[in-house]
C-alpha cells in the first residue's frame, strides 16, 4: 500500500496527470497497475506518486519528476509499453495525460 | 453530475492539482464541494476540473486555468475564502495544492 501523499521537493519539478475510465475489462489490470507504480518508482527522476479511483471506475494519478528526460525515459521503459499498448486497447474507455511543470506547492492544515 | 474529463484546449494553460485526506467532520462538506464547483466554472479563465475521491477519503481533484492570474483571482475569491479556511479548520486531516503549467497533452483511445 502507498502512503497518499507524494514527499515532492520544493519545486520546480514536473507532473504527469493522467485521468481515466476504466473500461469493464479486468485481464490483469490490478497486478500491472501496482508493477507500474512498482517500476516507475525506481527510475531515475521518479519523485512520487499520487492515485485514486473512485467506484465508478474514474481514476487520476498524478505522478511526479525531476526532469522532462526523467518523463521520457519512462515512457519508453520496455515493460510500462506494453501496458500502455494493453491500456489502450482494453483497460481504459478514454484517458487524458498531461504534462506540466510544477512552479509551486504549500500544503495544510 | 459534472462530466468527468475536462475538454482544455490545446497547451499551454495551468492546472491546480489538489489532493486532500478528508477528516470525519461532514458538517456541510458536501454542499460547499458543489458549490464551489459552481463557482469556479463561472471564473474568468476557468477551463475545467476533474475530481475524484475514494472511499478512504483520499481524493484529487485538478482544474485547469487559462492563466496564473486566473487562479490568483479564484484563490482570493470570497466564498472561496471561507470554504478554504473551513477546509484547512475541519474537512481535511492534510492537503497538498500544486500549480503546475500544462505543456503538452495527448489522449486515447
Amino acid at each position: 500500500m502507498l502512503p497518499a501523499f507524494a514527499r515532492t521537493p520544493q519545486p520546480p519539478y514536473y507532473a504527469v496527470i493522467f485521468t481515466s475510465q476504466r473500461s469493464d475489462v479486468d485481464d490483469g489490470y490490478g497486478a500491472t497497475a501496482d508493477r507500474m507504480v512498482e517500476l516507475a518508482s525506481r527510475q531515475p527522476g521518479f519523485l512520487g506518486v499520487e492515485s485514486v479511483r473512485d467506484a465508478t471506475g474514474f481514476g487520476i494519478t498524478v505522478s511526479y519528476w525531476a526532469a522532462l528526460e526523467a518523463i521520457a525515459a519512462w515512457k519508453a521503459e520496455g515493460e510500462h509499453r506494453v501496458a500502455q499498448a494493453t491500456g489502450r486497447r482494453q483497460w481504459y474507455s478514454h484517458f487524458e495525460t498531461r504534462v506540466a511543470r510544477v512552479e509551486r506547492a504549500t500544503n495544510g492544515p
